[in-house]
């Protein structure tokens, strides 16, 4: 089995029987009933079909299936813990490609406290993680939603953000070295933490966000910091969202360091959450047109002292009219139903009926307005829609929806003017120097968006590089990379 | 003047006449009188000659100049302040090449204190910058001895360290946005400052710290911090380079977000620098094996508060028996004078004698047990020979310098067992996981023992990705890229 000329004579047959071989029964199945639960993405949006599905233990199994691949040209679609937002660990339909499955590597290899660190496997869970690290007197600083199923290679891969980016950025500024598979089946080893290394290219910035079209992420040493011992969190009632602007810079100027999370909220979305909640309560009394949650967490004083200097800085911002109502949740529990009440939003909007989700940033100064600006523009062109934006004001970034019109028929709706009120958005938050994907990654679910609105040179330079450290292109096609327009 | 055949017919002086008209007679000189003093590198160890010196004053006419170079296959290396460490802006002897200068474009194009941004041409002088900041009651993060001389363009291809890298990072982490002009002369516009963007690819962090192979920096949107309050600085003497990162972490951990610096500087070579400044006194009585600089910095409070501080974590520290000795400056000028001793140990040590310079990093965990390794292997296997280490160990990057044995020949000694002592000493570094390059770059200096040292997965990779982006090779040819074996 050496000569290229008998492998492609043999075909897929024959590249299954190696694969099998090579990882084992745990590691190779290509059973219908196995493969079935990982080839439609976790929202139900995208489907597709494999050739069969790989689960290699190690890094070492990884490259030599990515080597079997690469002899008999057999595409590879990555996948962690399948919840990403974009389509892009869901294969084509084609059944052309194997699933790789990083799930099975998820040993967390090494974690020094003292230094502040950790290795790990690319299919540990970040909830896993999170446990590891509190275990260890300390806390990694990202979490998300998904983070009972999304696991470190994916967060990598997709260049993860979550609620907590404000202050501490997102997965680029937690990884410290990655270790990852390249296309031709050889490893990239850079999981050494070093704070300062300027021996050329940063690979590992290269490969953060590429979604596995350039290599599969199979471990990283990522950062961890002190674990928290103060929080404080408030909920604030304000007249307008360039109030909640104002409201955000005097915050972050008067708690600085401290301040990890800024997310505004319509009234609108409120309401539907209380609708959606039964047991859910405003924690204001009046309405007001916007709603601000804040939360502050310290590594050093008490939740009282926080408290307090929140207090303050809020009372400030009262006095100078920035502000109309807020409370501060006195304990662990109502600063928890705060969060849930924003943690809700999407499943509230999604009872109301069918609606465009949008992952939208523009510079974090410019939000405000352009929210003003974009709502009404698209609710005029899409009469009976209704724009809501809420989420992460404090990086320039929020979940930008746009509900149907009434008694639109689900389903049906999405797939047509749900589509032009997304190319709508789109080019809106292009003409405003914005991305039309803050934080869910491009995947093939805005492949073509992005082809459309992309800065030409931009992409250029991504189908070069693509190009050259994928030259079969069997990294993850059809995801992230747009094809060039001939 | 359209079809290439005629302008390879006509050659140099046919480029010559073009770039001339192109640039006008500020922007372009073949005079030799006017390129000699951008041949040679500041430190005179790079020599080289040019066709001539462009200073284009544009975006555009930087495009415009590197379409020219294109078309008639003529190399460019570009320059910004000409104070880089290994010789990465000087060109080779051949004359091939044009040198292009950054120096004209030096506009702050905008300066937003609210957003806490600015958009600078390449070619502003880091000194300019920083009082350009500190005019809007802000602060840009980083500095270095160079300050008067180096370029926002420059500090960005060599992603530049400095003293203040332990708190906030090298440029890469000061830079929001990017502007570049490519190898095919097209421009690479990502100014605009997204804090969230997953639009593929992270092209910016490809060009940063690639000293112009892959594309010509031409503008920045670098980030603005609050102008700090309070400053406390400590000078501590200390047993041993162990207890050095003992009390590093002890600091870290109660300092916080404040701490910014932490130097050590071994007795040799406070030695040196006493001897070689009559005016400076060493701020402790007794004599101590090491010391460590402290720096604190914080941007509310006042200078008593922070100073309180410190003195409580260094006296908790004394107690622990982790240092020897501390004294915290009373004044700024008391600081200051702190800072010059740290500042002056390059000059002291090059007043000894020969000496060979290693810009090194290690994980930083790992430091200490390098120093007290690597110093005795190289003494041993050179006789006569002197290690001493100094830094910023709070990095994990140290300057490992070796002192040659009495009686060298300067000039001389360098060429010969000079280039064994670098050699060694990078080999260690390497058995031990570090850079060679922590953050001078590569350049031209380094690039032979990059190509000697380096991961070949790695080099294979930044091999591919400068053929993909730079086809012609015309982009700064010989630096930081090592050619492949064949």
């Amino acid at each position: 089995m050496t000569a290229l000329e008998t492998d492609i004579g043999t075909g897929t047959n024959h590249f299954a029987e190696l694969a099998a071989d090579l990882l084992g029964p745990k590691g190779w199945t290509a059973i219908a009933d196995d493969l079935e639960p990982w080839l439609t993405d976790w929202r139900g949006r995208y489907s597709g079909k494999a050739i069969g599905l790989a689960s290699p233990a190690s890094t070492q199994e990884v490259s030599a299936l990515v080597k079997l691949c690469a002899r008999f040209n057999v595409p590879i679609v990555p996948q962690g813990g399948n919840s990403g937002m974009a389509g892009g660990a869901t294969p084509d339909a084609s059944g052309s490609a194997i699933l790789l499955s990083l799930r099975r590597m998820n040993t967390i290899r090494e974690l020094d406290a003292t230094a502040g660190l950790a290795v790990c496997d690319a299919g540990v869970i970040l909830q896993t993680f999170h446990e590891a690290a509190e275990d260890a007197g300390l806390r990694f600083p990202l979490t998300l939603g998904g983070k009972g199923s999304a696991t470190i290679g994916g967060l990598i891969s997709t260049n993860a953000g979550g609620t907590q980016v404000l202050r501490h950025g997102t997965m680029r500024a937690q990884v410290l070295g990655l270790e990852a598979v390249l296309a031709d089946g050889s490893v990239f080893d850079a999981l050494t933490a070093l704070k300062k290394d300027n021996r050329g290219f940063d690979l590992k910035q290269l490969l953060i966000g590429s979604e596995g079209t350039l290599g599969i992420v199979t471990g990283a040493t990522l950062r961890l910091l002190p674990a928290p011992k103060a929080r404080a969190t408030a909920w604030v009632g304000l007249k307008s969202i360039l109030d909640a602007r104002a409201l955000l810079r005097r915050v972050d100027r008067a708690l600085g360091d401290t301040l990890e999370g800024f997310e505004v909220v319509p009234d609108h979305c409120l309401d539907s959450v209380l609708a959606h909640l039964p047991a859910a309560r405003s924690p204001l009394n009046e309405r007001h047109a916007w709603h601000a949650l804040i939360e502050c967490v310290g590594v050093d004083g008490d939740d009282t002292e926080l408290r307090e200097k929140l207090e303050g800085a809020l009372a400030d911002a009262a006095e100078d009219g920035l502000l109309s109502d807020a409370v501060i949740a006195s304990n662990e529990r109502q600063a928890d139903d705060f969060w849930t009440l924003r943690d809700s939003i999407s499943a509230a909007e999604r009872a109301l009926g069918p609606a465009m989700q949008h992952d939208i940033s523009v510079p974090v100064e410019k939000m405000p307005e352009f929210i003003l600006a974009a709502s009404p523009a698209v609710e005029k062109e899409f009469p009976g829609t209704r724009a809501v934006a809420f989420g992460h004001l404090g990086d320039g970034n929020v979940h930008f929806h746009i509900l149907a019109p009434k008694g639109a028929v689900p389903g049906e709706w999405e797939e047509g003017q749900g589509k032009q009120v997304s190319a709508r958005v789109y080019d809106l938050v292009t003409q405003w120097g914005g991305s039309i994907s803050a934080e869910h990654g491009i995947g093939q679910m805005k492949v073509g968006e992005l082809g459309r609105l992309g800065d030409p040179v931009a992409l250029a330079i991504m189908r070069a590089v693509k190009q050259a450290l994928d030259p079969q292109g069997l990294l993850n096609p059809g995801k992230l990379v747009p094809m060039a327009v001939e």
